[in-house]
C-alpha cells in the first residue's frame, strides 16, 4: 500500500538506537530515570512512527512503544518492537509489570498541556517528574547523515518552487495569488502539507508573501517578517494587496519531505529597486558572505550575531536590522529539522556552540518602516571545516 | 492599510462585551475569580485581536488586553482599551495595581503546557488557580449572529472550492495533484491559510482527498477517514495515489473565513460506482436527511447519534459506521467554530443538549475495509425549530 499512497524514507533502526542511545546519555545528565513521550514530532523521531500512542524509553532497558492505533501502520513504520493497547489506561500495569516505574519520569514539559499531563502522570503512576524536554531538543539539534539527506530533499522541493516562482511572478498579482500558485506547486512535488512548529500558539504559514509595506507591520509571531495576513485572526502570511513596482517582493517559502522542514527567502522586483533598498540589500548579502565564510562547527553562535550586527552596523542600519522598533527580533538565525524552531538559536543572547550537523536557517532582513524590507534566507549545515547550503541557486535580487 | 491586505469584518464591541459577560457568568458558576488566557484563539475571541500578550478577565472589574506586539494593531482590531507592555515582567505589578490578584485564577489547562503555566502564574503572582477551559469551551459552543454571519463566508469559500472541484476531478490524477488545486482555489477566493484544531498533537489538513483504498485506512486522528498521506512523519491527507474508476473518491475540505472554519465532505466517482458501495451510500443519505428532519434546540445529542447509528444498524452495516475495527470513531459529529473541534460533540457517549446558535458538522461515512469509504459531511446551525445548512449545494454523489 504504501508505495502506492507516499515516497519517503523509512527511518532506519540503526538510526531510532542511535537516537534512544544519546537521548539516555541526556537523561543521565539531567538524573532522569525513564522519559515518558507523548508529543507526535517526538514519538516520530524516537520511533519513526506518528501513529497514536505514547513511548516511554527506561535509561535501562528496552523502550516501549505503545500503540492504539493503527498497530499495523506503526509495525511497518517502526524497527522497534510495539505494543498494541485498546486505550491508556493499560499503560500504569505494563510500565509496573516491566519495573519501569522507579525513580523520576521526564515529562516534554514545554509542550505537554497541564491538563494531559494530570491524566498521563495518572495513567502511568508517575509520583516524581522532570522536564525532559531540554533532553529532547538538545538530541535533535543534531543531524544524521540520514536526516541530512532527507533535509536536501526538502530543500529540493524548496528550490523548484522558487524556480517556479521566478516564472510566475507579475506585477499587480495579489499576494495571496503568488501563495496560493507557489504552494500548490510544492504540494504537486510531494510536500508533505504544512509545517510545524513547536509551542503553543506557535503558527507557521508554508509561504508568506510580503511587497512593499506588508513586509515592514509588525508581526505577532517572533519573526522579523510575518506579513500582514487577511484577517486579525490569522494575523501572518500574504495578504490581498497587489504586487507594485520598484519594491521588493519577499517570498519566505517552507520546503516540507518527510518531516524535515527547510526555509528561505528570496527577494523579487520589479522594474527598478527603489534606491532606499540599495544599501540594506548590500549589506545583507555582506552578512550571507561572511556567515559562509566564518561559520564553523565550535564557533559559539553568539558570535555570528555579533559579526552580522557589526555589518549592520557600520553600514549605518542598526535601527533596521532584524526589524524595526518593537517589530524587532532577537536571532539572524534558527535550527530547522522536524520543526521551524529547532536549536540552534543564532543570537547575541545566548551561548551555544555550534556542532557538526546542526542544520540552521540564516536570515539577514533589514525593515524600513513604512516602506517595506529586504534580505534573504538559506539553510546551512555545519561541517567540521565550514557551512554548506542546502540549496545551490543564486541569492540575488531576481528581478521579473 | 488594512483595507489594502485583507477583507475581513472586525469584532463588534457588543459582541466582545456579551462574550466577556456570559464568562463571568460561567466562572461565578465555576468559582473562578479571575481567567488569565493566553491562547491566541481564546484572546482573539474574546479581544478581536491576535496580537502578541495576554488578557485578564476579572469577574468584578474591566478585562485587561495586555499585548506585546503590535500594540498598533491591536488598537484597530480590539474595542477594548489595550495595555501596552515591553514584557511580560510587567504584568505583576500591574494586576497588583488593579487589586485583580484576589482569589482563584483560571486558566486553560486544555492547551497550556506545563512551563509556560509556570511561567504565568510567576508572572502573574497567582497562587490559587483552576481550570478554566471547561468555562471558556461552553461559551464558544454558542455562536452569536455575528459569528454565524463569519460562517456563512467560510461555507461560501467551501461551496465555491466544490464547484471547482466538479470541473477538475479527473481519473488518473494523483490525490494531491487535487488537494493542490483546490487548496490554491480558496486561497484566492481569500481563505485565511490553515485550519486550527485545539490541543496538543491535533493537527488537521485543509483539504483531504482519498480514493477507493485509501479512504478505508485507520487514521492516527481521531477520525473516521483521514487519508494515508504521503509520509509517516504527517500520516494523514491526501496520497500520491491516482484516481480510478468505480471507487468513490471523498473530498473533506474545511472552508476558512475570518477565523472561522467550515468542514463539508462530498464523494465523486468515474464510471459506474461499485455496488458494494451502493447501500452504504444511501444509508448515509438516509442519516443525513433524517438529522435534518429532527435534529432542533432542545434535542440531546446522543439522541441524534442513536438514531443515525440504528439506521446504520438496519442496513446491516453497523460494523461499518464511522470507521472499521481500530478505526471507529465514537461520534458522528462535532462543533465549528475558530477551531474544529469545539462542542458539541455529537456521540452515544456524552449528553449535551443542543442550543440554539450551536453549529457543527455532520458527517455520516461507512468504510470498507480494504476497498474504500462512502458517505458524506453538511454543517448545519441550530434553530429552535430545527437546523440550517450552511450551504446549499446537493450531497447527491457526484459523477465526473
Amino acid at each position: 500500500m504504501m508505495e502506492q499512497t507516499g515516497a519517503f524514507d523509512p527511518v532506519p533502526k540503526e538510526e531510532i538506537l542511535r537516537r534512544i542511545d544519546e537521548l539516555k546519555r541526556r537523561m543521565t545528565e539531567g538524573q532522569i530515570d525513564f522519559a515518558v513521550i507523548f508529543q507526535n514530532v517526538d514519538r516520530f523521531y524516537f520511533t519513526g512512527t506518528m501513529q497514536k500512542g505514547m513511548v516511554v524509553i527506561p535509561l535501562n532497558g528496552e523502550p516501549i512503544v505503545f500503540v492504539e492505533k493503527d498497530i499495523e501502520r506503526a509495525g511497518e513504520e517502526c524497527p522497534l518492537a510495539t505494543t498494541p493497547i485498546k486505550s491508556d489506561k493499560e499503560i500504569k500495569d505494563i510500565l509496573e509489570e516491566k519495573g519501569v516505574l522507579q525513580g523520576v519520569a521526564g515529562f516534554e514539559f514545554d509542550v505537554l498541556p497541564v491538563s494531559l499531563f494530570e491524566r498521563l502522570r495518572k495513567v502511568t503512576g508517575v509520583h516524581r517528574y522532570a522536564d525532559a524536554s531540554a533532553c529532547i531538543k538538545e538530541v535533535r539539534a543534531v543531524k544524521s547523515a540520514f536526516e541530512l539527506d532527507q533535509m536536501r530533499k526538502s530543500a529540493d522541493i524548496l528550490g523548484l518552487v522558487f524556480e517556479k516562482a521566478r516564472q510566475i511572478m507579475r506585477e499587480g498579482a495579489r499576494e495571496i495569488d503568488i501563495d496560493a500558485e507557489l504552494t500548490a506547486e510544492g504540494r504537486k512535488l510531494g510536500h508533505q502539507g504544512f509545517l510545524r512548529m513547536r509551542g503553543l500558539n506557535q503558527e507557521m504559514m508554508t509561504i508568506t508573501v510580503t511587497s512593499g509595506l506588508t513586509a515592514a507591520m509588525i508581526c505577532c509571531a517572533d519573526v522579523p517578517i510575518g506579513g500582514a495576513g487577511v484577517t486579525p485572526a490569522l494575523p501572518q502570511g500574504s495578504s490581498l494587496k497587489r504586487i507594485g513596482k520598484d519594491v521588493p517582493v519577499l517570498i519566505d517559502y517552507g520546503g516540507g519531505y518527510n518531516g524535515y522542514i527547510t526555509d528561505e527567502t528570496r527577494a523579487f522586483v520589479t522594474g527598478k529597486l527603489d534606491d532606499v533598498f540599495r544599501k540594506p540589500y548590500e549589506a545583507a548579502r555582506e552578512i550571507i558572505a561572511d556567515m559562509l565564510n566564518h561559520a564553523k562547527a565550535g564557533m559559539d553562535c553568539t558570535e555570528l550575531f555579533v559579526r552580522s550586527h557589526r555589518i549592520a552596523k557600520s553600514a549605518g542600519l542598526e535601527d533596521n536590522f532584524m526589524g524595526y522598533g518593537k517589530g524587532k527580533v532577537a536571532f539572524i538565525g534558527h535550527g530547522l529539522g522536524l520543526e521551524i524552531n529547532e536549536l540552534p538559536v543564532i543570537t547575541g543572547k545566548h551561548h551555544r556552540v555550534l556542532k557538526e550537523g546542526m542544520v540552521f536557517a540564516f536570515e539577514p532582513k533589514f525593515i524600513l518602516p513604512g516602506l517595506g524590507a529586504i534580505g534573504m534566507e538559506i539553510d546551512v549545515m555545519v561541517t567540521t571545516s565550514g557551512v554548506e547550503r542546502l540549496t545551490s541557486d543564486p541569492i540575488d535580487l531576481i528581478y521579473f
